[in-house]
């Protein structure tokens, strides 16, 4: 008997049909002996549909006010899904992420999970109750509402298995697994038995969008087994990600081209080259809450340098405002420069480690096809370069190509 | 300065122009320096969307997991009219059930407000906060989602406004106050400047829904003035509720004609004469959470009598089968026979507790058009029949002529 948390995104509980097949799997694993808490996100469409009504009242919407209109999403999904268990014969009890109680800091829109109160939920389980869990969503100090932001409810999957030690964390999905690269865009991309961690950080980080980062951020720090599974076939054992090297069973140099379609390029120009310059310049960012993905800054010439780094398409113009009105003035730089119409992709792979000459292949194999490089940032798994937008799918199938990532490795 | 609640019922906040004008609404008052507490129903036709979906998974919802899933509208509300005040330049800040906190009993889908915390509203009003608070909702001890039933959201604005001592219960609806009956169905209705709270109490319960029953005794009992108001019309003072008899401005006989087609008719026949027996009757409906309205016993024959009563007609067949499954062995009673094709109709007036030949006068009215009376019962200030449904319209038209009602009193 095992201890099992299925998250469920919002396609597949996307419609009462979808709901029951939800039920019918979560009754085969309950008459196999085990106990399953269910953690669920909003029937898909919901939460755009409430982010538009929203707008249409306040074009940008009161971060707190949002946050209690769009956390109805999942608390619909969790009514839904336990009457679909009853249905099935098991006793079922749905708690909104408030009922949990999952604490948050007060970031509304964005919040951060503190501590969990597994206590409810484990009596429920020792009663022989399927719990089922609102995912994305949160309660602060104060009592109010908090949401976790897109794709927080991956998040609330990890950790509430992490709170109640689960022995596996399986995230159901539209797709059966983690690939080589997404298979909409290069049809020859091929699913991974298993994946190590750190590769699947870097993927989640890079917009594979299989799993949100800080879901596979948690399953790391607490060492949750976590499973990429698919709603929509019955059987296969999707992708496990792991969290020793020597565990992968696949032994290729590269595991996947990540991409992020979605990148905004800002760069401060003529920055005085001195300590806490980056500070200076990213902490303002910070406080806005705005998430800062590569960052760069090379060596300065004649005692001044160019800092540049992305943020997601969505902020650069908040980003763009806060750097010319906070930060040029004040620490006297030349000027901010800006381009949202940029891409960025990446090779990842924990094999790279041990196998010099990747980078190169990576920057030739983009170079015969004319795509220029605007930035390069690298770790000691991924390589990733930011182009211009129009060359994305381009570069990400002749890299898959290039990597051999569509033949089985050996 | 007053303290004033106002309570929107779901057209009024049935899309975002809708809620918009709320806001103004609202506006004004703030900007004639009173406090305002705004509570809402959920956007017209959400609530039944998700009894529907509700109903696509468990052809009888649990009725935990219904309020879980019902509540969202409200929520949705309360955020969408807190952005739309912040648009007004104003502070305002939403309050779910659970937030607040509105205590309530277990009854899941009908539960009963025990008690409120109004100590947060009172400091965020002290703050110059617009408050807004979700009606229709609350969380029992355990800490499980409630709600209160069809037209809770009235009972929520009343008991917030008691609970705050408010200078006045607005409510705001589609109708412009109180007719002297339904204008849809008698064009020659008027609206009444004022009616005393026992009018209204049996004006709300025989039918006349422009207030729920239990938010008139609630603002009976802790004397909140109330009144009735439209939210499409700027102006027009609509009906205020009295508590004193000799406070009433219009001194007509009958106030009104009330009405209900949802009534549906249970008669258990030959039934031992002896005591107790009502209470063996109704006790397991009453358990079963079914509300009856009319009950009548007549004189018995040879040691047995016929026992009747009314029920609303969504729980006649629910009631039929308590009824023969587990009274009507017990207690040796003959049958149990029903109708659910009733309606009932009422005359309504303190003046007629002065006034002797008004049940003559109701009854003679029916005659002449051949209408056949069914049941009858008595309070001190109306008369009701049981009749057939389909003679509903006509009885309402002739009674409402007959009892002079389309005329201003003198």
């Amino acid at each position: 008997m095992a201890l099992i948390v299925q998250k469920y995104g919002g396609t597949s509980v996307g419609s009462p049909e979808r709901i029951r097949s939800v039920a019918q799997r979560v009754a085969k694993y309950k008459s196999q002996g085990h106990q399953v808490v269910v953690v669920v996100s909003a029937m898909s469409g919901e939460t755009n549909r409430l982010i538009a009504l929203a707008k249409e009242i306040q074009k940008h919407p009161d971060p707190r006010e949002l946050d209690v209109v769009i956390s109805t999403g999942e608390q619909v999904t969790i009514g839904l899904v336990s009457m679909a268990l009853m249905e099935q014969g098991l006793k079922a009890k749905s708690y909104t992420g408030a009922q949990v109680k999952i604490h948050t800091d007060s970031a509304f829109t964005k919040a951060r999970i503190a501590s969990i109160d597994e206590e409810n939920i484990r009596t429920d389980l020792a009663n022989d109750y399927v719990v089922v869990v609102a995912g994305f969503q949160g309660m602060d100090e104060a009592g109010n509402i908090t949401t976790l932001g897109r794709g927080g409810s991956d998040t609330t999957g990890v950790a509430i298995a992490a709170a109640l030690r689960a022995d596996e964390c399986q995230i159901y999905t539209d797709v059966d697994g983690v690939y080589t690269t997404d298979p909409r865009m290069v049809p020859e991309a091929r699913r991974l038995k298993s994946i190590t961690f750190e590769e699947m950080l870097e993927m989640a980080s890079l917009g594979s969008k299989v799993l949100q980062i800080r879901s596979v951020e948690f399953a790391g720090k607490y060492k949750v087994k976590l499973r990429v599974l698919s709603s929509f076939a019955d059987e296969g054992e999707g992708t496990l990600i792991t969290f020793e090297e020597n565990n992968k069973m696949e032994q290729a140099i590269i595991s996947g081209i990540a991409f992020n379609r979605d990148e905004a390029k800002i760069t401060v120009r003529g920055v005085p080259d001195k300590p806490g310059i980056a500070y200076q310049i990213l902490g303002p960012v910070s406080e806005a809450n705005i998430d800062v993905d590569m960052i760069i800054q090379n060596v300065g010439v004649d005692g001044s340098t160019d800092f540049s780094f992305t943020v997601h398409r969505n902020e650069f113009n908040k980003t763009l405002d806060i750097l010319k009105g906070k930060v040029q003035p004040h620490i006297g730089a030349r000027d901010v420069i800006g381009d949202n119409k940029t891409a960025k992709v990446s090779v990842v792979g924990v094999g790279m480690r041990s196998h010099v000459g990747i980078a190169s292949k990576m920057f030739r194999t983009l170079a015969e096809e004319g795509i220029n490089i605007q930035m390069i940032s690298t770790s000691e798994i991924k390589i990733s370069v930011v182009i211009d937008e129009k060359y994305l799918e381009l570069a990400v199938r002749i890299l898959h190509k290039a990597f051999d990532l569509d033949q089985e490795a050996i």
